[in-house]
């Protein structure tokens, strides 16, 4: 069963950050108090970059480790073992998120 | 919690400025009052660039600090903490407002 | 409130040029009365220009204080205190007019 | 009241020529006598050209005098004082006529 | 009356050839004896070529004279005098045919 | 008549293979005995290949003699005399069949 | 009977990898017993690769014998006698699978 997937061209793999729903002190957080629905993810792994049309290698944005944030839509999920990651174009992911 | 968002590419991340309805002196302004609704907003963040065909970065045109007109639509809306952000790219923001 | 807009990339900032009804004798003239019902502006600002595909920036083709004709339909709509603008990209402005 | 209208990027300007219904001698063609409805039309005036996607001009391709052989439709029509003229994009022209 | 017509940019002036229906002999050839329906065209004139992204000429690929496969349907019917011809662009043309 | 086509730009002229329904020793092949229907054809002709946009000419990627995998749909029919052939883009052509 | 396929541009031929239904003790695994259904494949032979827009090859990023992740639809089916196979385009595999 492979455990490593390395994307290809400017594809990103991430894996989401589950929203946190309960407080530091172990109290359930109602859905509007202010926990902002982060649609928050980790990189795990980056493709070369996508081609130019002079044939050129644009290299990806972001690097494994980053923290980023993801649009509302789209993606596609990839099942690895028991983790499930998502796979993004490069283009597609908003911004780094950092505290 | 992320406090702050890096926008990637040529994303410009925006902070909507609330229009003014009362005067100076207090009163409540009518909605016709010549207190036209500039869909105006201050700019907070700015990505690197679009990257060219040929793999160049074409740097973004408006810097923090400026304030902006934004088109009636589109724009991505982004909650960090209690504030709401929008995240634009650079070539649909209209102008640069100066008083 | 903001008094001036600067625009981005090859936007155009023009003022409508309102259309004569009346001769120069006072006369009010019919609809059908040669008066050719010019969709005419003045040019009131010009942005930089549009970027290539190579990232060069292409220079706007009218300058301030030009009389531009426009299309009849398109531009979008600017109120600045009690005056109302319109934006128009560069290529979508059909010509200049000159006495 | 604008007489001239310089056209723009690659924008030509022309006037359509009235096609001929009475012969030589003075009697009315009928329509199927060979008198074939060429769209033609007199150049007026042309823009400098379009823009490449590297930021070159490239210069259109008729120039002010030609007669010309326009498409069945498009164009847009421009009323300058009495007289009515066509705005047409060069590679819309089909080709130069010539006795 | 115009007598000429010359092509602009890459398109190809051409007179389509009459499909044989009578055999050598003289007689009357039914549709499916073999007489393929070629939509075959002489060439009459060509345009200087079509303008290439960086302002380049690419010249057409046929030439005054060539007989030419055309596809079955598209192309601008031109009518010169008591002639028909046809505008097709250079891109759109099959082959060239040869004996 | 015409007997040859000389394909224009990236055509490729093809002419298709009968698939085998009679085994060598002569029995009537079952539908899915294993005779997989490739749709494949021998290469008759090639165009000089399609122009890139700054004018260069891209060579097609096969040649006569050739025997190739054609794609379920598109092609153009083309008969000359008693035979038929098709015209493909190179690029729709899948591979190269060798044995 | 043609035995090999050698794909054009940025075709890679691929053969999908059955999925493991039976746990190494022979015990028929159920649908959701974490055997996370990958769409791998094992590559089979790749084209010379897709030419870019100044006519320059880009090569494929994959190569033979390699394990890939692939799109949950698209792709050719291709049967060379009882095999069966799958034709992708480069850029719509996802990546490549590692142990």
């Amino acid at each position: 069963m492979a455990k490593r997937l390395i994307p290809l061209f400017d594809r990103v793999l991430v894996q989401k950050i589950a929203q946190k729903t309960v407080s530091n002190g172990g109290i359930l957080l109602p859905e509007s108090a202010g926990a902002s629905k982060l649609n928050s993810a980790k990189v795990i792994g980056v493709g070369p970059g996508k081609v130019s049309k002079n044939g050129n290698v644009i290299p990806v944005c972001v690097k494994e480790g980053d923290t980023v944030l993801l649009p509302e839509y789209g993606g596609t999920s990839v099942k690895l073992g028991e983790d499930e990651f998502h796979l993004f174009h490069d283009d597609d992911i908003l911004g780094i998120l950092k505290d």
